[in-house]
């Protein structure tokens, strides 16, 4: 297997990420915004297939009409000269002052109602520039103190937006999904749908919850101590991954965006074992872009910033190399056996077998010999661990 | 209004609460387990309503039939002697060696089905006392490393297994509901659904999902950042708190299960804000039992003991008192106006309004004066904030 | 007691927390930065009785001499004009490209000489404005990933550049104390000297550890979960708060800057109970500024700037009353001595005593009754802390 | 280099760990207690060099005089029959009710005095076996609520106990050292001395600093987010790591005491990488013991706790071939020089120069070219991260 990424992969980026300037919260930029058109050649070279961004990414706020569709052409051509698509658009309802309580959720109507309109005009530029998934970040909706958000009407008004705009892609006849990103705070002091299981509990509340996904970021998660592999699994079970969003984090604190595999390794490393090969028969479970969600380091000048790039997609690419090796070992799956962790997937009960039955069945509980499990009937987990560690760090043959 | 409980509070106590020896994972037992009909006589006196248990408080694992059979009689009889009621009763499918991989999701199929057959006695047993509310803590339904448990495939399990019992309490015509309580980890490295989001996705991929609400307890929440307040409305919002479990936990470590309004005072605030105040007439969100789960801490004898079983029902109310005081207050109501904070109860589109009404509607962007956001149209949530902390402290009136 | 501040509370801002123009990591400004006139003429209004800054916060980087000299004149008529002081200075070395990797400690050399000029420019203004303690807060000096960094080698780079600080102060004869101000990670992944204590080791290396004490900030020993009312009590324990920062966190996550007693309220009382009244006869055991380093919520215009400023001012005048009533109640001293808490002063030797006779003594092992212990000897800490709540919520008389 | 474990890598083992019956705070034990003798017989085949434990760990609490004597002498019989040592023991005050509210910082004297004869007990016991290190974890030094403890007076017990000791070691005569090992919380809500920084800061305070040093243990400090390669390397800086504790966690949570390299795998790479390599000629900078506190999982029987010790043992053989190789490869080296890693060690003034001298150069600030590290002049840290990351994963070469 080789690790220089093709378009086969499917990688993708953000315009944001790799175009950050490299401000934060408490210094300037390090360096300048890198050109969309500049940021598309170079990923084409670098070995990705796609490229996203939010419309402010594109074209300013403030942008005249005809600013805007100098810049959208300006994207145009570059993807024309290079064959990288716009797999995943999204709008930004969070940088401009207008959006500082939300945008679908904001206590103040009219930004509702202008948060509204700066996402339709942004669906119809998603449609056409043939994105197929539009996702939605609201890192704006949410509070600092308990007081000054009123959380259930807060959800109406984020479930009546995204009802309005399934509609309005359903009758426009738009190839286009929603995905959803969970984060559980920052900026703001508590977030709106803070994990993947607050998103999809939002989602089996709309009106068109089919066309509604998750977008989960590595990091997002990570910052409320979960396990995003586990996270992952849900959104599978759900069928709502939708999206994805990969990235580095080192435990809970702010934000990081560090490269993909170079915040919690072991935790890249079963993702990406349960993307590629968690499928039934082996197979993938997620067959849309991998998209790389993250921040080249502020001490990064534009060398950095490009290896950061590669970095994320080579990240990717070995850990899908040892997730493979780790499936294909025989003592792995001989490991795999002893601590049954297929046997989760045989029902609990017999095929046709009714609760009255299992009450029926001696051998379930009355002759259940439940004292057997002390200082027996070990699991194993930890040998399996440790195979998966070795795997991970190539050091089984 | 008075600070002493009365049985119309609805103040219920775990009898694993009180009766805790005192034992952790560092240390011995500091005192003696308290006998049933020792406590359901002094929650009686210290007016509580309602006392709740596991069935291996009752009776230990082990217990033959008879001696099941006079633990049940004795709590019969303290019952009726008292007029304390079992309003919820729950399983522990966490304890005993035999749940070391969990119970419904165990990867050993034999202990599944064990579990299950478990669960059904004490069904039984909840039906028999009245109880109104079935719940279960899944606190082995997890792993420790990310091979050794398939997370899908343990999902289904859990579904298989809440949904049999669902058939088995409906088909026996029990009034019985069920809440699951979410917990993100400890005693698991992870725990499955981790938080009342994913709770809530789980419920609904249910056969019943009507048969299945929350039990959302506030610290586990909390251990995972997240805000107990904003996890109790979206429960709300999707009708499923079904029960619920006070406490207290100072921030992001271990399960600390202190007294309720001991730990993030603000947030106790505002989530007895919540609950009481927080109908759409300022009447109650939840009517059902305030359920205390929690320990008294180990440096304390059965003084210490009944000291903490008072200062929880003392806590809520003086909680109950302070924000009664803030929603009356004249103050509050004019800067609850002015941060805008109702007007999310307002929907975004005008009544019968479509999108295509909202793009033709110039006011709503192409005339929207965003830039009037910027040192202008500030929310006064720091003011709001304020009056809240100083009706919480007493400081007003 | 009155809660409107006087100059006798010695209660001081950072004119960069108030002149805050609200851009964060995810959004440009809300506001437009506050000039330094204003903001002295607003806060002697206000009632505090100093303002501080950063270099940059007066004048930008870039400013020429002149430029300089101007702001500085226009702040010195402002405090001539208002009596409001400079109690204390501080440098940025943290926002301008050339710190991405750090000032003391960046792994280049010529930054780190351009940091020590930069610093030694701004002690001459200190001295000249009168301040008496030059805060030190190095959040750049750090990494993100652990190859890129000799920790060691950046430890002795903080110590050389600390202790030639110290010795220019001192033979320049000015009468200027430093305050290292700790923080565990933001903006860098892992910041050098994380909390307190790592602080206090750090000046117990230096050549003049009598110039150099701590400006502990309340959200940064939060951020990484630790009670910041202990740790300013080591410091106390160490002669070392020379300064403090006061400000609100909810919890473990980006670093919130809230006002002071809008995050975790009970150990905000607990710390001004320390600070006020924690000396050996009851009195303040630290008696410099009260100092607020927080930042308005960005959600907030000018209205809610002058609003929050007040609100940190009045939060900490009623936490003191708070803790006063709670020092004063017969009840709660009861409650203490029971809990033995003043016990733990008493030395655990007798006066005098040797080792080998406390090995002689057998009442202390021998007879010592270790049994009494269960279901005994209770320590009462629960009613103790209920009676903390109730004072903290104005709920005793 | 072979993975297999010999004594010359100095591995050890607390009787404590692989010894544990897997009872946690939610269940009781799946497993028997390991006997002492089996343990080191086990040790001692498996490659280990030596074992440690608890006074209580070996006999209880309880035991006779008579009692105890004997489980030392099978100890002894054991250690000369294998050749086993034990290089550090270490003493129980946070299992017995009596240690409820702590040992050398109880408020309750009587419990105080007792701490100090059971610790002075078990250090002739230390000498007696020819132990070199005695690690003090207080792990029930601290408190749940603030008011409860008085930690200025907590500190002062604190040093008069190790002050104590000191003087007993030294007269004695005894080739003992103590290792103070920090934790942040749990048992108790917040404990004394949370991390390596405030332990350090403490020592500076003792009578005899040069007899005390740390035990850091890799959890106690994640537990806290921080970075344990950090600690360990202000922890050396000091010349404070007289023992070390080696484990696995997977962020901030309860204590997990998962295998070494378990947990947070590129933090144990670079420990590895410091502890072997980090010397000024690229050797050792820590010739202890390599010491495993950690907790074989509930989930295990007899076969995965010995899985798990060789587990250990191999994970740090691993991380240790795979360090070696990151420092020998030329483009690592050409990587870190290019990230001027190394220039931090170059004193940041010329040899001899003074305060003046520095001022008088003007290259250092008048012409210094700060703009230059604007897009341009980046570190290439990402570059660096990602060769690590390759050479943790065995894929280099």
């Amino acid at each position: 297997m080789t690790l220089t990424p093709t378009r086969d992969d499917k990688f993708s980026f953000g315009l944001w990420t790799l175009g950050w300037n490299a401000q934060d919260q408490f210094g300037g930029p390090t360096r300048a915004h890198i050109d969309t058109v500049t940021a598309v050649n170079k990923l084409s070279e670098l070995g990705a297939y796609g490229m996203t961004f939010h419309d402010d990414d594109l074209f300013p706020f403030e942008a005249t009409e005809a600013e805007r569709q100098t810049e959208i052409d300006r994207l145009k051509k570059a993807l024309a000269d290079t064959g990288i698509i716009i797999p995943m658009i999204t709008t930004n309802l969070f940088s401009h002052p207008v959006f500082k309580d939300g945008g679908f959720t904001s206590n103040d109507r009219a930004v509702r109602r202008f948060a509204l309109r700066k996402v339709i005009r942004n669906i119809d530029l998603a449609a056409e520039l043939g994105a197929k998934t539009f996702v939605m970040w609201g890192g704006r909706e949410g509070s600092e103190y308990d007081a000054a958000k009123d959380i259930r009407g807060a959800l109406e008004r984020y479930r009546e937006a995204v009802d309005l705009l399934g509609d309005y892609v359903t009758d426009k006849g738009y190839d286009l999904k929603f995905a959803i990103e969970p984060k559980p705070n920052e900026p703001r002091g508590d977030i709106l749908l803070p994990t993947v299981g607050h998103a999809l509990a939002f989602i089996a509340t709309l009106a068109r919850p089919e066309m509604v996904g998750l977008n989960p970021e590595t990091g997002h998660e990570q910052m409320a101590g979960l396990n995003y592999t586990h996270g992952i699994a849900q959104a599978l079970y759900s069928d709502k991954l939708f999206h994805i969003d990969l990235n580095g984090q080192r435990g809970v604190k702010f934000d990081q965006d560090l490269v993909f595999g170079h915040g919690d390794l072991q935790n890249a490393f079963s993702l990406v074992d349960l993307l590629e090969f968690g499928g039934k028969d082996g197979g993938k479970t997620y067959t849309g872009p991998r998209h790389f969600d993250y921040k080249p380091s502020r001490t990064e000048d534009i060398t950095g910033v490009w290896d950061s790039v590669s970095a994320n997609m080579r990240m990717y690419l070995l850990l899908k190399e040892r997730a493979g090796a780790f499936r294909a070992d025989p003592e792995v799956q001989e490991a795999l056996l002893a601590a049954k962790v297929d046997e989760v997937n045989t029902p609990t009960l017999n095929d046709g077998e009714s609760y009255d039955a299992l009450i029926a069945d001696r051998s379930s509980y009355e002759d259940f010999d439940s004292a057997a499990y002390f200082d027996g009937k070990g699991f194993g987990f930890v040998r399996l661990q440790q195979l998966a560690m070795e795997h991970l760090m190539g050091a089984r043959g």
